[in-house]
Protein backbone atom coordinates (compact mmCIF):
# COMPACT_ATOMS: atom_id res chain seq x y z
CA UNK A 1 0.00 0.00 0.00
CA UNK A 2 1.59 3.58 -1.53
CA UNK A 3 1.35 5.89 1.34
CA UNK A 4 -1.21 8.64 0.68
CA UNK A 5 -0.27 11.24 -1.03
CA UNK A 6 -3.52 13.75 -0.77
CA UNK A 7 -5.83 14.80 1.54
CA UNK A 8 -8.27 11.79 3.44
CA UNK A 9 -11.10 13.58 0.47
CA UNK A 10 -9.01 13.20 -2.60
CA UNK A 11 -7.80 9.49 -1.48
CA UNK A 12 -11.58 8.46 -0.89
CA UNK A 13 -12.22 9.59 -4.73
CA UNK A 14 -8.98 7.94 -6.11
CA UNK A 15 -10.77 4.61 -4.30
CA UNK A 16 -13.92 4.89 -5.02
CA UNK A 17 -13.19 5.82 -8.94
CA UNK A 18 -11.35 2.81 -9.32
CA UNK A 19 -13.86 0.59 -8.51
CA UNK A 20 -15.43 1.67 -11.93
CA UNK A 21 -16.00 -0.37 -14.49
CA UNK A 22 -12.93 0.15 -16.91
CA UNK A 23 -10.40 2.40 -14.04
CA UNK A 24 -7.79 0.69 -12.14
CA UNK A 25 -6.11 1.89 -9.21
CA UNK A 26 -3.57 3.54 -11.70
CA UNK A 27 -6.40 5.44 -14.00
CA UNK A 28 -8.07 5.93 -10.95
CA UNK A 29 -5.28 7.98 -9.92
CA UNK A 30 -5.44 10.43 -13.66
CA UNK A 31 -9.05 10.34 -13.77
CA UNK A 32 -9.13 11.81 -10.40
CA UNK A 33 -6.45 14.36 -11.55
CA UNK A 34 -8.34 15.68 -14.78
CA UNK A 35 -11.66 15.55 -12.97
CA UNK A 36 -9.71 18.54 -10.15
CA UNK A 37 -8.26 20.61 -13.14
CA UNK A 38 -11.91 20.59 -14.54
CA UNK A 39 -13.46 21.09 -11.24
CA UNK A 40 -16.15 23.42 -12.12
CA UNK A 41 -17.10 21.88 -15.56
CA UNK A 42 -16.80 18.48 -15.08
CA UNK A 43 -15.81 17.37 -11.24
CA UNK A 44 -18.73 19.80 -9.68
CA UNK A 45 -21.80 18.76 -11.76
CA UNK A 46 -20.63 15.16 -12.10
CA UNK A 47 -21.05 14.81 -8.12
CA UNK A 48 -24.21 16.67 -8.34
CA UNK A 49 -25.73 14.08 -11.54
CA UNK A 50 -24.72 11.30 -9.39
CA UNK A 51 -26.26 12.38 -6.27
CA UNK A 52 -29.69 13.61 -8.63
CA UNK A 53 -29.19 9.65 -10.10
CA UNK A 54 -28.98 8.28 -6.73
CA UNK A 55 -31.99 9.57 -5.05
CA UNK A 56 -34.10 9.44 -8.03
CA UNK A 57 -33.45 5.66 -9.94
CA UNK A 58 -35.83 3.59 -9.93
CA UNK A 59 -36.51 -0.26 -11.34
CA UNK A 60 -39.75 -0.24 -13.62
CA UNK A 61 -42.07 -2.82 -11.87
CA UNK A 62 -43.32 -3.60 -15.14
CA UNK A 63 -40.30 -4.09 -17.36
CA UNK A 64 -37.10 -4.05 -15.12
CA UNK A 65 -35.51 -1.21 -16.85
CA UNK A 66 -33.84 1.51 -14.97
CA UNK A 67 -35.55 4.94 -15.27
CA UNK A 68 -36.76 7.84 -13.02
CA UNK A 69 -40.15 7.12 -13.10
CA UNK A 70 -41.84 3.80 -12.83
CA UNK A 71 -43.71 2.91 -15.01
CA UNK A 72 -40.55 3.77 -17.46
CA UNK A 73 -40.74 6.23 -20.11
CA UNK A 74 -40.52 3.29 -22.18
CA UNK A 75 -43.67 1.55 -20.36
CA UNK A 76 -45.55 4.89 -20.43
CA UNK A 77 -45.05 5.27 -24.26
CA UNK A 78 -48.44 4.76 -26.25
CA UNK A 79 -46.96 5.10 -29.35
CA UNK A 80 -45.19 1.61 -29.29
CA UNK A 81 -46.29 -1.62 -30.52
CA UNK A 82 -47.77 -3.72 -27.61
CA UNK A 83 -48.67 -6.74 -29.60
CA UNK A 84 -44.65 -7.09 -29.18
CA UNK A 85 -42.82 -8.00 -26.33
CA UNK A 86 -38.71 -8.14 -26.34
CA UNK A 87 -37.09 -10.15 -23.77
CA UNK A 88 -33.60 -9.06 -22.77
CA UNK A 89 -31.22 -10.31 -20.41
CA UNK A 90 -29.92 -6.87 -18.67
CA UNK A 91 -30.60 -3.00 -18.87
CA UNK A 92 -27.98 -2.61 -21.17
CA UNK A 93 -29.14 -4.97 -23.99
CA UNK A 94 -32.01 -2.50 -23.68
CA UNK A 95 -30.35 0.18 -24.34
CA UNK A 96 -28.63 -1.77 -26.83
CA UNK A 97 -31.89 -2.28 -29.23
CA UNK A 98 -32.85 1.01 -28.42
CA UNK A 99 -30.07 2.98 -29.62
CA UNK A 100 -30.42 0.80 -32.65
CA UNK A 101 -33.95 1.69 -32.83
CA UNK A 102 -34.69 -1.71 -34.32
CA UNK A 103 -38.00 -2.20 -32.54
CA UNK A 104 -40.56 -0.29 -31.66
CA UNK A 105 -42.22 -2.36 -28.65
CA UNK A 106 -41.91 -2.45 -24.70
CA UNK A 107 -39.35 -4.77 -23.51
CA UNK A 108 -38.90 -7.47 -20.74
CA UNK A 109 -35.52 -7.34 -18.38
CA UNK A 110 -34.88 -11.04 -17.02
CA UNK A 111 -32.38 -9.64 -14.85
CA UNK A 112 -29.71 -12.18 -15.94
CA UNK A 113 -29.15 -15.67 -17.13
CA UNK A 114 -30.07 -19.26 -16.10
CA UNK A 115 -26.34 -20.44 -15.14
CA UNK A 116 -25.51 -23.73 -13.31
CA UNK A 117 -21.80 -22.61 -12.85
CA UNK A 118 -23.21 -19.79 -11.17
CA UNK A 119 -26.09 -21.43 -9.48
CA UNK A 120 -28.80 -18.73 -11.14
CA UNK A 121 -31.78 -20.36 -10.90
CA UNK A 122 -35.28 -19.43 -12.64
CA UNK A 123 -36.59 -18.14 -9.43
CA UNK A 124 -33.38 -15.79 -9.00
CA UNK A 125 -35.04 -14.05 -12.65
CA UNK A 126 -38.37 -12.16 -14.13
CA UNK A 127 -39.24 -15.21 -15.86
CA UNK A 128 -42.88 -15.23 -13.82
CA UNK A 129 -43.40 -12.10 -14.18
CA UNK A 130 -42.40 -12.14 -18.25
CA UNK A 131 -45.37 -15.17 -18.24
CA UNK A 132 -47.87 -12.92 -16.22
CA UNK A 133 -47.16 -10.05 -18.85
CA UNK A 134 -46.94 -12.49 -21.92
CA UNK A 135 -50.64 -13.96 -21.29
CA UNK A 136 -52.28 -10.07 -21.88
CA UNK A 137 -54.43 -10.67 -24.63
CA UNK A 138 -52.69 -7.65 -26.45
CA UNK A 139 -49.48 -9.62 -26.82
CA UNK A 140 -49.02 -11.70 -29.62
CA UNK A 141 -45.32 -12.16 -30.50
CA UNK A 142 -42.54 -12.56 -27.60
CA UNK A 143 -38.86 -12.09 -29.61
CA UNK A 144 -36.06 -13.27 -27.42
CA UNK A 145 -33.20 -11.15 -27.96
CA UNK A 146 -31.02 -12.94 -25.35
CA UNK A 147 -27.07 -13.56 -25.85
CA UNK A 148 -25.84 -15.39 -28.49
CA UNK A 149 -24.26 -17.86 -25.38
CA UNK A 150 -24.42 -20.87 -23.92
CA UNK A 151 -26.07 -19.66 -20.89
CA UNK A 152 -28.50 -17.45 -23.34
CA UNK A 153 -29.79 -20.24 -25.36
CA UNK A 154 -30.29 -22.04 -22.34
CA UNK A 155 -32.36 -19.30 -20.79
CA UNK A 156 -34.49 -18.61 -24.24
CA UNK A 157 -35.00 -22.42 -23.88
CA UNK A 158 -36.53 -22.41 -20.34
CA UNK A 159 -38.56 -19.15 -21.26
CA UNK A 160 -39.94 -21.00 -23.96
CA UNK A 161 -40.97 -23.59 -22.08
CA UNK A 162 -42.87 -21.93 -19.24
CA UNK A 163 -44.15 -20.00 -22.15
CA UNK A 164 -45.55 -22.51 -24.31
CA UNK A 165 -49.16 -22.80 -22.81
CA UNK A 166 -49.80 -19.16 -23.69
CA UNK A 167 -49.93 -19.83 -27.89
CA UNK A 168 -47.72 -16.95 -28.28
CA UNK A 169 -45.43 -16.66 -31.31
CA UNK A 170 -41.86 -16.88 -29.82
CA UNK A 171 -38.92 -15.60 -31.87
CA UNK A 172 -35.27 -15.46 -31.58
CA UNK A 173 -32.75 -13.01 -32.93
CA UNK A 174 -31.07 -13.75 -36.34
CA UNK A 175 -27.44 -15.81 -36.55
CA UNK A 176 -25.51 -14.64 -39.11
CA UNK A 177 -22.49 -12.11 -40.68
CA UNK A 178 -22.59 -8.83 -38.58
CA UNK A 179 -23.19 -6.03 -40.93
CA UNK A 180 -19.37 -4.55 -41.86
CA UNK A 181 -17.75 -8.43 -40.87
CA UNK A 182 -14.97 -10.36 -42.97
CA UNK A 183 -15.52 -14.03 -43.39
CA UNK A 184 -12.40 -14.70 -42.67
CA UNK A 185 -12.28 -13.24 -38.90
CA UNK A 186 -15.74 -15.44 -38.43
CA UNK A 187 -15.76 -18.83 -36.45
CA UNK A 188 -17.54 -21.82 -38.07
CA UNK A 189 -20.89 -21.78 -35.99
CA UNK A 190 -21.62 -18.12 -37.66
CA UNK A 191 -20.64 -19.31 -40.75
CA UNK A 192 -22.62 -22.08 -40.60
CA UNK A 193 -25.91 -20.37 -39.37
CA UNK A 194 -25.35 -17.97 -41.71
CA UNK A 195 -25.03 -20.41 -44.45
CA UNK A 196 -28.32 -22.47 -42.79
CA UNK A 197 -30.25 -19.12 -42.82
CA UNK A 198 -29.28 -17.64 -46.27
CA UNK A 199 -31.23 -15.49 -47.78
CA UNK A 200 -32.63 -14.32 -51.98
CA UNK A 201 -30.54 -11.72 -53.10
CA UNK B 1 -27.48 10.95 -32.33
CA UNK B 2 -29.14 7.99 -31.04
CA UNK B 3 -32.69 8.39 -29.13
CA UNK B 4 -32.37 9.09 -25.18
CA UNK B 5 -32.84 5.35 -23.68
CA UNK B 6 -33.75 6.98 -20.49
CA UNK B 7 -34.63 9.97 -18.12
CA UNK B 8 -33.12 13.29 -18.34
CA UNK B 9 -30.81 12.26 -15.19
CA UNK B 10 -29.43 9.18 -16.48
CA UNK B 11 -28.80 10.64 -19.90
CA UNK B 12 -26.66 13.46 -18.33
CA UNK B 13 -24.95 11.26 -16.10
CA UNK B 14 -23.74 9.40 -19.28
CA UNK B 15 -22.66 12.51 -21.17
CA UNK B 16 -20.86 13.51 -18.42
CA UNK B 17 -18.86 10.53 -17.38
CA UNK B 18 -18.04 10.43 -21.41
CA UNK B 19 -16.04 13.12 -20.95
CA UNK B 20 -14.07 11.66 -18.01
CA UNK B 21 -10.68 10.04 -19.68
CA UNK B 22 -10.32 6.37 -20.36
CA UNK B 23 -13.70 6.66 -20.55
CA UNK B 24 -15.73 7.12 -24.25
CA UNK B 25 -20.02 7.32 -25.03
CA UNK B 26 -19.83 3.47 -24.49
CA UNK B 27 -17.82 2.45 -22.06
CA UNK B 28 -19.09 5.39 -19.95
CA UNK B 29 -23.06 3.77 -20.92
CA UNK B 30 -21.61 0.38 -19.53
CA UNK B 31 -20.30 2.60 -16.28
CA UNK B 32 -23.32 4.40 -15.59
CA UNK B 33 -25.43 1.02 -15.45
CA UNK B 34 -22.39 -0.73 -13.01
CA UNK B 35 -23.00 2.75 -11.26
CA UNK B 36 -27.35 2.61 -11.27
CA UNK B 37 -26.80 -1.12 -9.83
CA UNK B 38 -24.11 -0.36 -7.19
CA UNK B 39 -26.46 2.44 -6.48
CA UNK B 40 -26.10 2.22 -2.08
CA UNK B 41 -22.10 1.39 -2.18
CA UNK B 42 -20.95 3.23 -5.29
CA UNK B 43 -23.31 5.95 -7.13
CA UNK B 44 -24.35 7.73 -3.88
CA UNK B 45 -20.75 7.45 -2.10
CA UNK B 46 -18.98 8.78 -5.35
CA UNK B 47 -21.26 11.56 -6.24
CA UNK B 48 -20.65 12.61 -2.18
CA UNK B 49 -17.01 12.15 -2.79
CA UNK B 50 -16.95 14.27 -5.70
CA UNK B 51 -19.53 17.50 -4.09
CA UNK B 52 -16.55 16.99 -1.29
CA UNK B 53 -13.63 17.24 -3.35
CA UNK B 54 -15.48 20.05 -5.68
CA UNK B 55 -16.13 22.16 -2.39
CA UNK B 56 -12.65 21.46 -0.45
CA UNK B 57 -9.97 21.08 -2.82
CA UNK B 58 -7.22 23.68 -3.17
CA UNK B 59 -4.03 24.48 -5.00
CA UNK B 60 -1.02 24.68 -2.90
CA UNK B 61 0.89 28.58 -2.95
CA UNK B 62 3.74 27.26 -2.30
CA UNK B 63 4.13 23.79 -4.73
CA UNK B 64 1.19 23.86 -6.88
CA UNK B 65 0.04 20.70 -5.37
CA UNK B 66 -3.50 20.23 -4.72
CA UNK B 67 -4.89 19.14 -1.28
CA UNK B 68 -7.52 19.94 1.04
CA UNK B 69 -5.42 22.12 2.95
CA UNK B 70 -3.15 25.28 1.80
CA UNK B 71 -0.01 24.68 2.19
CA UNK B 72 -0.70 21.18 1.35
CA UNK B 73 0.08 18.03 3.74
CA UNK B 74 3.50 17.88 1.62
CA UNK B 75 4.62 21.59 2.86
CA UNK B 76 3.80 21.48 6.23
CA UNK B 77 5.59 17.73 6.75
CA UNK B 78 8.12 19.16 9.35
CA UNK B 79 9.90 15.82 8.90
CA UNK B 80 10.32 16.58 5.10
CA UNK B 81 14.63 17.84 3.83
CA UNK B 82 14.25 21.82 3.28
CA UNK B 83 17.39 21.61 1.41
CA UNK B 84 16.12 19.89 -1.81
CA UNK B 85 13.50 21.09 -4.07
CA UNK B 86 12.11 18.81 -6.66
CA UNK B 87 10.73 20.14 -9.87
CA UNK B 88 8.06 18.42 -11.36
CA UNK B 89 5.69 19.19 -14.67
CA UNK B 90 2.10 18.28 -13.08
CA UNK B 91 0.78 16.92 -9.94
CA UNK B 92 0.54 13.54 -11.28
CA UNK B 93 4.66 12.96 -11.50
CA UNK B 94 4.45 14.62 -7.91
CA UNK B 95 2.43 12.12 -7.20
CA UNK B 96 4.30 9.15 -9.21
CA UNK B 97 7.44 10.29 -6.98
CA UNK B 98 5.81 10.29 -3.58
CA UNK B 99 4.35 6.55 -4.66
CA UNK B 100 7.97 5.81 -5.23
CA UNK B 101 8.92 7.16 -1.65
CA UNK B 102 12.43 7.50 -3.49
CA UNK B 103 12.42 11.44 -2.08
CA UNK B 104 11.58 13.17 1.57
CA UNK B 105 11.60 16.69 0.03
CA UNK B 106 9.50 19.61 -0.98
CA UNK B 107 8.56 19.76 -4.94
CA UNK B 108 7.15 22.08 -7.13
CA UNK B 109 4.85 22.08 -9.87
CA UNK B 110 5.64 24.10 -13.18
CA UNK B 111 2.37 23.48 -14.19
CA UNK B 112 3.56 22.30 -17.49
CA UNK B 113 6.77 22.71 -19.64
CA UNK B 114 8.06 24.63 -22.51
CA UNK B 115 6.27 24.41 -25.64
CA UNK B 116 6.32 26.77 -29.33
CA UNK B 117 4.26 24.29 -30.75
CA UNK B 118 1.54 24.68 -28.22
CA UNK B 119 2.52 28.18 -27.56
CA UNK B 120 3.47 27.67 -23.63
CA UNK B 121 6.08 30.31 -22.73
CA UNK B 122 7.81 31.12 -19.26
CA UNK B 123 5.26 33.42 -18.12
CA UNK B 124 2.14 30.42 -18.60
CA UNK B 125 4.57 28.34 -16.03
CA UNK B 126 5.94 28.82 -12.60
CA UNK B 127 8.79 29.38 -12.89
CA UNK B 128 9.31 32.81 -11.48
CA UNK B 129 7.57 31.55 -8.20
CA UNK B 130 10.42 28.43 -8.34
CA UNK B 131 13.20 30.90 -8.83
CA UNK B 132 11.59 32.78 -5.65
CA UNK B 133 11.33 29.44 -3.44
CA UNK B 134 15.00 28.05 -4.90
CA UNK B 135 16.22 31.59 -3.43
CA UNK B 136 15.59 30.67 -0.02
CA UNK B 137 18.83 30.26 1.61
CA UNK B 138 17.92 26.51 3.23
CA UNK B 139 17.45 25.14 -0.28
CA UNK B 140 20.98 23.95 -1.78
CA UNK B 141 19.62 21.47 -4.40
CA UNK B 142 16.96 21.56 -7.34
CA UNK B 143 16.02 18.24 -8.69
CA UNK B 144 14.62 19.06 -11.79
CA UNK B 145 12.63 15.91 -12.39
CA UNK B 146 11.02 16.72 -15.49
CA UNK B 147 9.81 13.73 -17.91
CA UNK B 148 12.47 12.86 -20.75
CA UNK B 149 10.72 14.73 -23.83
CA UNK B 150 11.76 17.23 -25.74
CA UNK B 151 9.88 19.85 -24.16
CA UNK B 152 10.64 19.03 -20.69
CA UNK B 153 14.44 18.93 -21.49
CA UNK B 154 13.87 22.36 -23.21
CA UNK B 155 11.98 23.30 -19.94
CA UNK B 156 15.14 22.08 -17.85
CA UNK B 157 18.05 24.11 -19.99
CA UNK B 158 15.58 27.26 -19.67
CA UNK B 159 15.00 26.59 -15.80
CA UNK B 160 18.68 25.76 -14.95
CA UNK B 161 19.51 28.92 -16.73
CA UNK B 162 16.51 31.17 -14.87
CA UNK B 163 18.22 29.75 -11.36
CA UNK B 164 21.82 30.06 -12.43
CA UNK B 165 22.70 33.43 -10.30
CA UNK B 166 21.44 31.70 -6.97
CA UNK B 167 24.71 29.17 -7.46
CA UNK B 168 21.98 26.18 -6.23
CA UNK B 169 23.47 22.69 -7.30
CA UNK B 170 20.93 21.30 -9.94
CA UNK B 171 20.18 17.93 -11.17
CA UNK B 172 18.28 16.01 -12.91
CA UNK B 173 17.09 12.05 -12.84
CA UNK B 174 19.28 9.43 -14.09
CA UNK B 175 18.82 7.78 -17.68
CA UNK B 176 19.13 4.42 -18.18
CA UNK B 177 17.97 1.01 -18.37
CA UNK B 178 14.29 0.80 -16.49
CA UNK B 179 14.41 -2.13 -13.51
CA UNK B 180 12.74 -4.97 -14.72
CA UNK B 181 13.86 -3.64 -18.46
CA UNK B 182 14.74 -5.72 -21.45
CA UNK B 183 17.12 -4.34 -23.71
CA UNK B 184 15.90 -5.69 -26.53
CA UNK B 185 13.14 -3.54 -26.25
CA UNK B 186 14.60 -0.04 -25.39
CA UNK B 187 15.38 2.45 -28.06
CA UNK B 188 18.76 3.31 -29.16
CA UNK B 189 18.97 6.40 -27.25
CA UNK B 190 18.47 4.73 -23.81
CA UNK B 191 20.56 2.54 -24.17
CA UNK B 192 23.80 5.36 -25.50
CA UNK B 193 22.43 6.96 -22.10
CA UNK B 194 22.77 3.82 -20.30
CA UNK B 195 26.68 3.00 -21.24
CA UNK B 196 27.78 6.65 -21.28
CA UNK B 197 26.62 6.47 -17.30
CA UNK B 198 27.65 2.94 -16.14
CA UNK B 199 28.46 2.70 -12.61
CA UNK B 200 30.77 0.35 -11.09
CA UNK B 201 29.35 -2.86 -10.27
Amino acid sequence: MPQAVAGPEIERLIQLLARMPGLGPRSARRAALQLIKKRDTLLAPLGEAMRVAAERIVVCRECGNVDTCDPCTICRDSARDRSLLVVVEDVSDLWALERSGAVQARYHVLGGVLSALDGVRPEHLSIARLVERAADPAVTEVILALNATVDGQTTAHYVTEAMSHLGRRITRLAHGVPVGGELDYLDEGTLSAAIRSRTAF
